[in-house]
């Protein structure tokens, strides 16, 4: 873990989580202002701002039953922007993870993520973005984070690699958002631009995925471009005492990730798709999940296959796509995940762990 | 004027405008389906998808009074997405003038941008999207506009070579969605993907402005990186007949600019700021709007004045500053504006020609 940034220890800002001694105690601290988080309290604090894979839910050039239905205001089918969770210690600093291109809906429709009453001028909530691959619902929303607000950029060494090629993200001047590099196996205190801890620990660790559409050499539904080095991650945040894992993206599971995720608070795990064929049989594509780096929701090989029997306290699906039955709640579909003691996201979901 | 694809005149698609003869004449062709639009009649429609500038209103980090009161619901002031205009000769198929990052929760806002509801799987009524500059909040939306739909991309050289040097933008592959120059001074027929005439023609013609903040090389308030070749352009938009001309960034006005917008039908013009140093007055920046490549509203080299007694139909400001006083209609700029003539664009705002 890294250490507090020098002189943070004896003057912790508001909201702050500090410890004292060897047992972990909880110390909050109030704001010159007197004011409060309405969310200030003990426990890790949870909020999936955008509850869709990518194109969002509806999509815009999709005339599929479910998009057309989220259009029409059907009762039980909810519309929901780009896959995003924040995460916050205290309720008043929070971590965002992937910056989607929805990001300023998002945050419109966030009051825990607009400047607070009190706040400066320019000011946000916002700390630290950390970003579990480079697709482009989960970058593109760093675009809308310009207006030389610092905050800190957290990602693996590919992902950073990705956002350095493409020159339109130096609107996030690198000396007023830094970019920060996420490795792998460990533990990280994120921080904010200035150093200053969240009070939210990232421990980041490779799942089966793939690359991002957009650095794929082929279009050919057949093709590879599978990845287990860290294109793809999970995380497990923490505020140094509860945690939760989220993996909106997984390609497929294993006895290491069931070994990982055993006792596990909260899952927030990949619901792109229900089944692995699902696009192409709704007619909309022609490419399974399986190659787009998505394991299905049902399914021997699916995610509630694999991941039953394991003591978790909360298990939920996010990152859902446009063609999944499950986004009707009236649907079978809907019923047999929620019968399999899972959940299903949707905007604005908030866990207090 | 590019001649219309062969083949085309013989079959023309549903909703499309057909020329017989040396007279114009307008011979409307329904669906399959029967269906035609509500806005099918004679006339150009334009609709203001979004009236805001970068960064939209409220802006995500702004605490300004005027961001506070729209995040308020206040009465009078209302929120606003980033620049974006559509137009059509049909109320069917629509040209995107900018793709803002806003661009999904637009068209999720804008029925006639959705697929129709007697069309494919995947379709879109967007069947070109005309870039005015490079700026992110007229580029990043073509983020959103991937999932393999086709549609064409017109901009000029130095946007496409934007473009061109940010491979994120690969989502949109050229052999679907290609990448057509709009060269300067000429009139082009705006084509769908295929080269089907949408009906819309645009005749693009340089303004004074400035390149693209990200292309910046120094972030200094009196740094210079004003341009008038091409890295920002107005454009003429006629559907053959009627016309209007679009200008989202303007820098000044000149003889030259005021000599061609004399006897418009309709203007839609630079409204960013209501006084050149509105943003340090503020508080919220350092830059005064001629530093940004925006003239200002009022003023001696402002708008109003440089464009007074000129013969124009209808004049509206768009992009519109979350810094501008004008977002207030109870504000005294708001009523100044309205006495010298202008209208303000809000989101939604739509003008029959």
């Amino acid at each position: 873990m890294r250490a507090w940034p020098q002189g943070q220890g004896a003057h912790p800002r508001a909201g702050q989580i500090t410890r004292v001694g060897a047992k972990r105690r909880r110390v909050r601290v109030r704001g010159d202002s007197g004011r409060t988080s309405r969310n200030a309290g003990a426990g890790m604090h949870l909020k999936i701002v955008g509850s869709a894979a990518g194109g969002g839910f509806p999509q815009w050039n999709c005339n599929y039953r479910l998009s057309r239905a989220a259009r029409a205001g059907t009762a039980g089918v909810e519309a929901r922007t780009q896959s995003s969770l924040a995460a916050s210690a205290d309720g008043v600093a929070w971590v965002l993870f992937n910056a989607s291109p929805d990001i300023r809906q998002q945050i419109a429709a966030t009051p825990e993520l607009q400047p607070r009453a009190d706040g400066p001028l320019r000011s946000s909530p916002i700390g630290a973005v950390v970003l579990t691959n480079a697709d482009v619902d989960h970058v593109a929303g760093l675009l809308s984070l310009r207006e030389r607000q610092p905050f800190a950029i957290y990602a693996t060494e590919q992902v950073l690699a990705v956002l350095a090629a493409n020159p339109i993200f130096n609107v996030l001047d690198p000396a007023i958002v830094p970019r920060r590099r996420l490795q792998q196996g460990g533990t990280l205190d994120i921080a904010d631009a200035e150093g200053r801890p969240t009070g939210i620990t990232v421990e980041s660790f490779a799942v089966p995925g793939k690359i991002a559409l957009y650095l794929e050499t082929s279009s050919r539904p057949d093709a590879d471009f599978s990845s287990d080095s860290g294109d793809t991650i999970g995380v497990r945040i923490s505020d140094g005492g509860r945690s939760a894992y989220y993996i909106p993206g997984c390609a497929g599971i294993d006895a290491a990730l069931r070994a990982r995720l055993a006792g596990a608070a909260c899952l927030l795990f990949d619901g792109t798709l229900y089944t692995d064929d699902e696009m192409i049989v709704a007619g909309v594509g022609q490419k399974t999940g399986r190659r787009m780096g998505h394991l299905s929701i049902s399914g021997e090989r699916g995610a509630m296959a694999g991941l039953s029997g394991l003591d978790i306290g909360r298990r939920v699906f996010v990152h859902i796509n446009n063609t999944n039955p499950v986004l009707d709640t009236n649907s079978p579909e809907h019923a047999a995940v929620r019968a399999a003691g899972w959940e299903i996201a949707h905007d604005g979901m908030e866990i207090e762990l």
